[in-house]
């Protein structure tokens, strides 16, 4: 260990030394709970607060116990398809639907300028995934991404945490043992997470044991110098129905939970990625063991989805599942938009998966009882008994398109709705009771 | 009673005599299960086969017990907006998408034209609300809803059995007792039943019980000749998250119960309606107090919503309660269009309504292991896995937009797709494992 000055020192150990440091002042502000709820949530790493030390957030955020549900949005250009611009109007969009993080998972040849304009252009945490960079160059410079070395991997990983990266994706739970298990069960769709798969690829030519693994206190000094979150991935992560809550995605979750109270323990924050592909009667259970295996640390779900066979409609597969990971335990919803399994997002689909997503967490927000979210619905039918439009338009989670819709048929009493027109239950209501 | 020639007799009355009616085989057959799970569940009241006895549906369905979850299409025009055409194309665009049942809830000048048609067309059962005509007529010819009387009730409900509908909503549980306990209490958005605020405006003004209530033995005479299922609104469903699972909406659900209970002991089939906009804490609550209270008969949900802030993404706040109600008793779900509380649905609305109900339907097949059900996720995941996009293509829900989406932006490689290209984990690993 490098000795450090007190202000590099992480948030975990500035707290444990009694400093507050400004950045959770702020976040108890905006979040509206007690300065001391978030501290002690992240002393006993059951919340985090994703804060690159090099900048300063206009709108950052706490995850975890307690605290409203937060939603991010993946963007992020591919090698079949790179527009910097569009993907800052992704961010643009997913920030003003709502989304309260995002992350940038290029992995085309622009990746690092990508990745800087989205760090600069976003108010919100942005997470990465840096293997993807560290495979990618060692495909170019190297002739094969099996050349790729653990330098590579953490050169990539402190490049992010320069780059101004809030949290990172590390897929430390593939190992050797987690594979080996899932080898040994069969599987029907194997790995769907990107990095998983090249990390798989590389133990297996290789035979050597992942470097995010072995090399662990690696990865938690480079994030302690940046406050980088560290979210470890799962890689191992069902891509279908079929996999679900199977041996290797509960291996991976166990090793998962060994890290990351490892990581606490030396001072870095840390949340768990969960799935995937989940039958709806296995979501509960999923965020129940989660919970229990890695001591409550916050709980990072890629939807889950509750059916394969709606590509086109996944952010409503996964809204379904989001709220109800949500209501039990999950903290942090990762959208899904409707391209997902079909082709990169584009803007609208990044507003319509956003919107999806923050319906889910609401849902989830209003279920949990945390402070401030039925009161949103109460004022909606509040307005809504009143007819009165104008109040309920600006409570609508999508303002201009309710407005739109409205305005397609139009009513001939401007009052009502051209839905049930002049048997406008509210309004018979209204006059009978008045 | 009328003697009954032993064709005329209910399909409850046959099923008591030991004969089985041939529709029931048919549906045995159309639901892959076996005819004695039909004939036990209509005989104890947990299922019904809703099939108006003047025609012969090409996809009648049974809904209920141990049954794959269905799901209803709200079509129909209201006066602000008729055009029978239209409202064909939208029962069309419902069936293809999976509909198994539709109801006309048409309130506009042509809506018995509107209804002959429907009936015509529809090779699914078809639903009305026969009081809405009623009071409609009332309206015209009697200057004011106030005079319509119990007989114009009665002949509206005969002519739809006349007409050929399946089944019909009717809200016998809006009573003077329950009425009261909501006004006793107190209600944020009070009623928000078309047909329950107007039976209660009626109830109100002329101090007098619900006809429907207070003549059952009327209406099962009328259902029994016709074979109408009878589907009993609630018209006390709450249209505020608010508003859920309050003393009014349970007190009309224990009359339901009781009329449930009454109606298959004189042999008529029954469902019961149910809310609304739950919050999805309270989802799984309000479907087991309804079988409770009900005895074990078919639940019909309209969604529910799990918030009210999201007019024009209805569906989805739908698909997410909707879903979590059938995977805990709901067994028909009524579809939401994201025009719901906006204007009437266009045929796209219909579509999406529909599509986004069936993933919720299908998500709880799955969850609750009906046969069939996760057999259609395992052969999307294989094609997945081989990377067989023609095959994925014809297990997706909705294969045109699917088909359309990845087409947008293409990989370069044919076996990916844009979202990952020459990174897709799938491929990886099917090279790595090969």
């Amino acid at each position: 260990m490098v000795d450090r000055k007190e202000k590099d020192m992480s948030i975990i150990e500035q707290l444990r030394k009694g400093n507050i440091p400004d950045v959770l002042k702020k976040v108890a502000e905006l979040e509206n709970v007690h300065l001391d709820h978030i501290v002690s949530g992240i002393l006993e790493g059951t919340i985090v607060v994703p804060h690159n030390n090099l900048k300063t957030l206009d709108k950052p955020c706490a995850i975890g116990k307690g605290l409203r549900i937060k939603v991010n949005a993946n963007i992020g250009t591919s090698q079949d398809h790179e527009d910097i611009e569009e993907e800052l109007e992704k961010l643009k969009i997913a920030v003003k639907y709502g989304a309260d993080a995002v992350m940038d998972l290029s992995t085309g040849d622009k990746a690092r300028d990508t990745r800087l304009q989205v760090v600069k252009n976003s108010p919100v945490p942005v997470g990465t995934v840096p293997v993807y960079e560290a495979f990618l160059k060692a495909g170019k410079h190297k002739g094969t991404i099996m050349r790729l070395t653990a330098d590579d991997i953490f050169d990539a990983i402190e490049q992010h945490g320069k780059d101004g990266v809030d949290f990172i994706t590390v897929h430390c739970g593939i190992t050797m043992e987690s594979v080996e298990r899932m080898r040994k069960q069969g599987r029907l769709a194997d790995v769907v997470s990107r990095g998983g798969s090249l990390l798989i690829e590389w133990m297996v030519l290789n035979e050597k044991e992942n470097p995010l693994y072995q090399y662990f206190d690696r990865l938690l000094e480079i994030c302690k110098k940046y406050e980088m979150t560290i979210s470890l991935g799962d890689g191992m992560r069902p891509g279908a129905i079929e996999d679900a809550t199977d041996r290797a995605q509960i291996q991976e979750l166990i090793i998962l939970g060994e890290l990351a109270q490892y990581a606490v323990e030396n001072g870095v924050q840390v949340m768990i990625e969960g799935p995937g592909h989940v039958p709806l009667d296995q979501v509960e259970t999923n965020m129940k063991i989660q919970k229990s295996l890695c001591n409550n640390a916050p709980f990072y779900v890629l939807g889950p989805i509750v059916t394969d066979v709606a590509p086109g409609y996944d952010h409503i597969t996964a809204a379904i599942g989001g709220a109800v990971a949500a209501m039990s335990g999950a903290d942090f919803l990762c959208y899904v938009t409707p391209a997902e399994h079909l082709r990169l997002p584009t803007v609208d689909d990044v507003k319509v998966g956003v919107i999806a997503s923050k319906i889910a967490a609401h849902a989830a927000d209003i279920a949990k009882g945390i402070p401030g979210a039925k009161e949103w619905d109460y004022r909606m039918s509040k307005y809504r008994k009143e007819l009165n439009w104008e109040g309920m338009f600006k409570e609508c989670i999508d303002e201009e398109t309710a407005r739109k819709m409205r305005g397609e048929i139009e009513p001939q009493n401007e009052n009502v709705c051209s839905m049930c027109g002049e048997f406008c239950a509210l309004k018979t209501l209204n006059d009978v009771f008045k």
